[in-house]
């Protein structure tokens, strides 16, 4: 059969097997979540035989090491995987929930129950956990998933896709809940974003390429998941030390991920005061500085930043710094260069904290914490399947809850329409 | 300036002004809304006269007298212009609100806020009020409008359009809020659907051919408002009045409309009591049945439904009948054939109710009421925009909230993440 063909008809049986999902009790899911974390435990010798097959492979191309690392299958982050299943297992379905319900004044009774989505194309190119992270969430929320990874994981990701749809077998649920696609083809991302007889949602995880290929080409809803350039104001009522720790954190903590700080802007009242120290304590953990005029005054040995400086995910030990003269300067900054993922304020002036929570319009604004919090499981959703930076459907952290839609049900007797 | 830098500047400042917008107060709106309708109702006449070009156009063309009636503007349909504006002021606002609020165990107090959307860009091919209605509803929830209008009504859109920014002007609200596309060059769509960069939300209303054009062609998400292929089920326990005046309303009330009824699944042991009486009262009001066999053995003189009439959305005195030997039978007749849009079943059996409503996978689904009551004012809603057909973001009736996101915020005193 043509790849069209194979995944199409992977796509009509993910449909089939949604119908079967939406009605399922949680108890059925749970159960299947946890055999699925037995059986990764009982396996794991052949999924890391598998994944030995993946690292030669990326020896043998030369990919950096950490990649590699990313890559690498051990019992550690195979008991993770298994854990993993397991929260997922205990968190709450978000299906069957009706929040409310209201009568009109004919007598109907009215009310919205949340219910999954029904098929979702995955697309990614992490490290194969997320193989794992993403089918679990999926058959929580009642989905049947569609998974393309990436092609240096094509060996891990299918023995792990393998075990997890024989788990659902032997639990009696529809085994095509989960399924991922067997080749390394890209041709199938281009094929699997065309369905959309069968698919509800798309959700690419990966670089900007990715995305914005994905975005502009699917014929199904695309949950995208861009870059962050997330700033943080240290306004001129800052508690400096506060602000310090912050900073550090929102920029040193993990500088590779989305929601690291990238830009820090600082007011002219506390410049002095704070930005030598704080490019000492930077310089000291590798961090390079790209400042305004100013800040390149404050910090000797700073480069200057440039134009294209301000709207950069560095994604690495840089930062981008501005001296501002007033709280609106930091907004025009912000609301120019952010790309609406996660920005905070360090102040203690109640009326500014309030000002910048309701004036910023990101999917996570923090007073007086740092950047590195926007995340579905430190802001308490449980685990999350990405970050949405369109404000359409679920902005920013997507949970379980997320991963849901919801209908009208009509309780009526007799009812018609004048 | 050419039509594409026309439309970009214009999709620009809408964006701008959404900046302002989303933090306007409630007041400041319905104030607004509350002056447009006092406008309207003070420049009628040159409504009037602008709307007697559109309609001599329309003659010129030869337009059906249906549709030149459901372009003409008079007293009594631009009195109703003004009391929609005042209905949509005095509805709750749902900008601001946070439906709870959440500690995590670090101290940090986390809640979601309901956020406007941003930029719209609405694309009709409907009567001119949608031009008022569309207007006020993006304005209450927060929202700046990019209106693109039928060509058949551009006079009448241009002059109410110019009516309702000024009225912002005079309101101290942003002009820029409320803009239409001064031209009935279809280009215009293919422009407006390409700017990702400054309009976050497409919601097309019309034809299924310019739905299905938008959404695959815009880089913009797309909130669909498609086809409605509506059934009912008449179970064997239904109380067969019930089921008749329902069945006649769901059909003849409306027939044109996306939620009303075009096929009706009778279960075989009422089919000898039910479809003859029920005919009878079908053909008096001019219904075409096109039924299975065992129809049209039952109803003398009815056609035979060929394969195209069970996925047919007839927006015509049509009704597309059949008898199916259990609830199985309906339930898998809807899965295959239904456009997820509104299903209702009739009967007085608790089980058979409770399984309807869990399986059917619709945006709504009612038991014993008519599928006319998919609508966002019936619901409770208060005015609606259109109906999702897909399940992103908001399936089914989309009123103020569904024309909102959310953001988190979060309230810290210095974490930072370990």
């Amino acid at each position: 059969m043509s790849l069209a063909g194979t995944i199409e008809e992977m796509a009509e049986e993910a449909k089939k097997a949604s119908r079967e999902l939406r009605i399922l009790g949680s108890a059925q899911k749970d159960a299947a979540l946890e055999l699925m974390a037995t059986k990764i435990i009982e396996k794991q010798a052949d999924i890391i035989k598998e994944n030995e097959k993946d690292l030669n492979n990326a020896k043998e191309q030369g990919l950096p090491s950490a990649m590699i690392d990313r890559l690498t299958l051990n019992e550690k982050v195979i008991g993770e995987m298994a854990a993993g299943l397991r929260e997922v297992a205990v968190l709450p379905d978000p299906v069957g929930e009706i929040p409310g319900m209201w009568k009109r004044p004919n007598g109907l009774l009215v009310g919205k129950v949340r219910i999954p989505i029904g098929v979702i194309g995955f697309i990614y190119e992490s490290r194969p956990n997320v193989t794992v992270d993403a089918a679990a969430l999926c058959l929580k929320s009642g989905n049947s998933v569609i998974l393309k990874g990436g092609s240096e994981a094509i060996y891990s990701n299918l023995v792990l896709a393998e075990i997890l749809a024989r788990a659902l077998n032997e639990a009696s649920l529809p085994q095509k809940a989960i399924q991922l696609i067997p080749t390394t083809d890209r041709e199938s991302v281009n094929i699997l974003i065309g369905l959309d007889n069968y698919i509800d949602m798309i959700i690419p995880r990966g670089g900007e390429g990715l995305i914005r290929f994905v975005s502009e080409h699917s014929r199904i809803p695309v949950l995208k998941h861009y870059k962050g350039v997330c700033h943080v104001y240290v306004d001129e009522f800052a508690d400096l030390n506060v602000a310090g720790d912050i900073c550090f954190n929102s920029k040193v903590q993990r500088p590779g991920v989305c929601n690291a700080m990238e830009t820090m802007l600082v007011h002219e009242a506390v410049a002095d005061s704070f930005l030598p120290a704080m490019a000492e304590r930077f310089h000291e953990a590798g961090v390079e500085i790209r400042g305004c005029p100013r800040t390149v005054e404050l910090i000797p040995g700073s480069k200057p930043a440039g134009e294209a400086d301000w709207p950069a995910e560095f994604l690495d030990l840089i930062l981008a710094v501005k001296v501002v003269s007033n709280m609106e300067e930091a907004l025009d900054h912000i609301e120019r260069y952010s790309s609406s993922h996660t920005e905070a304020i360090i102040t203690n002036d109640y009326n500014r904290s309030q000002r910048f929570l309701a004036e910023v319009d990101s999917s996570a604004v923090l007073i007086n914490a740092s950047t590195r919090f926007n995340d579905g499981n430190q802001l308490g959703l449980g685990a999350e399947i990405g970050i949405n930076t369109s404000k359409l459907h679920a902005f920013g952290p997507m949970g379980l809850v997320e991963l849901t839609s919801s209908k009208f049900i009509v309780y009526g007797n007799g009812q018609t329409r004048n």
